[in-house]
């Protein structure tokens, strides 16, 4: 998408180099980095100048092909993939890059890595780019029903669904940019998304590409429901379970719950790998991320000096509790909005997303 | 209640003087201030030195008592209900207090006036801690089921309506603090309640006391509930409308929400003259306060050399809402906490409070 008038993916190759947006700089500032090893590419992702599942996954496969490039033996295949692989522990489209990309490079002799590395890290980020703008065209249907009544349409979103967190186009953000490129009114209320503030991404990269976004605090979404100022919820999703619940970003749930209270719809964006048909009750079976209390005591801020810092925002000594994840069960959630198309949150609707291209 | 073990109210007479806490360094250092004429308060409450809407109305009394003592004319009693009544124009509590103030003081001889002034100030300070240790009282009873069932208590809170916002006790953690002083083991998990970060003046003045707290971040709370980690919800509120719908700092409608997904019980606690008999469907009849976009984007924080300053946290340009409050309907609210005893969040439930008294 565009910054400042200038198209951009989240990670690009210039030459024999990898291309990054520091997200560390973000909203504050756009600054582009040039890497040329794959231990800057690991450096990137455990410092989280790339962030966001899909665009890890690329970066790492990007990493690889420099790591192929300066040498294509099989022993620095093997210590590019353990490097990059630790960069981010837990991090499930991070490993199944760095795997795809070593079974390729595994079929071809070292002398024909290099290109057909760069080759396969290019495939891997246009595919995500496909998924997310299929995502898109199925979203943008339903955001042009609601403009095609009212002239306008008001999303929420929460946390960061964005480019910024894929190659391209973003997930929950793929409808309103379709949209907004189709000459439709669309207007987003983006969460601050508390502790970690990636609303900031949000309200960055719609602002960059011209889209018209208002920043909320997480409390603030339940009263806009209420005064009829929404007219849909989109979100992405870090796992979506084989019954249709929706595990992402702390607060989720929250907004969920207002938006059936005040009948207004409430959708997961999701490309259809995320789905996990190994787990039906999230509640029950998906265990919650605690993460470091700094998150909530401390915040990125800019100074009187106008340099980043992290400000400290409640003193030295304050308990804290801070869960990364909740679990909005199926029951409140409208559709699932997904590269195949849009299903009922359920199993029966989310098999019949595959039913439908066999048929 | 307690400052590092010493007892102390939010507002106090000293000598020819009133002291007051400065709240707007809370919660990073506790400093207390001495205020030597009316001029000193008006500016106090301008600045938001004091604030909460019964410190507000108690610290304008001692004002006038101030004004009295160095000029107890007509003419300067005017001159100090105005100043004081346009300190913060909008709280009903302050116009109530000076109100209240004025009458007493035209029924009697200026040369009496100072020592009348004084009196009445005590007086209505030590009212508003009546009001709050009943409401203190009623609630405990909540508290203690809990208790004797579960063998300790975890509460709920957002915002600030402790004793920081009262002259002391404060009104939801009033339960709280008498529930402590029982011997009860309680616990209270503390929203941030961004956009004000009122929250910390919370785990400030319960950890000053004693009782063991945790701050989340507002999107956390559901997520809790879910989990089985909450008992109860108490929160207090700016109006409380004849049919028990409940007006209050904004995000207190989503753990509502949550709370009756979760069979969590959820509690407003008021003193009694909170609750606006003029008023009926909150949501159509009380207009909600739009505040700055600067709350949002700008944050008070501590920066690396331990001073305090407001950190930018969004960039400049960035489009903002802020709404202050929202409505949380009757139907989501178990009971409403009183210095009269506990009563449904309804019309009936509410007279009821009365009726009792009558019998």
């Amino acid at each position: 998408m565009k910054v400042a008038g200038v198209s951009y993916r989240s990670v690009w190759r210039e030459a024999q180099r990898v291309a990054i947006i520091d997200q560390t700089r973000l909203p504050f500032e756009f600054r582009t980095l040039r890497l040329s090893s794959c231990d800057e590419i690991a450096h990137a992702i455990r410092s989280m100048q790339v962030r966001g599942a899909p665009l890890i996954g690329a970066s790492a496969a990007y990493g690889i092909a420099l790591a192929m490039s300066a040498d294509a033996s099989d022993a620095n295949l093997q210590l590019a993939a353990q490097l990059l692989g630790n960069a981010r522990p837990t991090a499930v489209n991070l490993r199944w890059a760095i795997e795809r990309m070593t079974r390729r490079m595994q079929t071809i002799p070292p002398a024909a890595r290099a290109e057909a590395a760069w080759a396969e890290a290019e495939q891997i980020a246009d595919e995500d780019i496909a998924f997310n703008l299929s995502i898109g065209h199925h979203g943008l249907a339903v955001l042009r029903r609601v403009a095609e009544k009212k002239g306008s349409v008001n999303v929420l979103t929460h946390c960061n669904a964005g480019w910024l967190a894929t190659v391209d186009v973003g997930t929950a953000l793929a409808p309103i940019y379709l949209a907004h490129e189709a000459g439709i009114a669309v207007h987003v209320w983006v969460d601050e998304t508390r502790p970690r503030n990636q609303g900031l991404l949000t309200v960055w990269e719609l602002s960059q590409h011209g889209v018209p976004n208002t920043l909320i605090a997480d409390n603030a979404g339940g009263h806009l429901m209420q005064r009829g100022q929404v007219d849909l919820v989109i979100v992405g999703a870090d796992r979506v379970t084989a019954t249709g619940d929706v595990c992402n970003k702390i607060g989720t749930y929250l907004k969920a719950l207002a938006a059936r209270d005040c009948a207004v719809p409430f959708y997961a964006a999701v490309p259809t790998p995320t789905i996990d048909w190994n787990i039906g009750d999230a509640l029950n079976e998906i265990p919650i991320e605690e993460r470091s209390g700094a998150e909530v005591t401390t915040m990125q801020a800019m100074d009187a000096d106008n340099r980043i810092a992290h400000a400290r925002i409640a003193p030295g000594g304050t308990r804290t509790a801070n869960p990364a994840f909740d679990v909005t069960p199926a029951r409140l959630v409208t559709a699932i909005i997904t590269d195949r198309g849009i299903a009922p949150a359920s199993r029966k609707g989310l098999e019949g997303l595959y039913r439908k291209k066999v048929a």
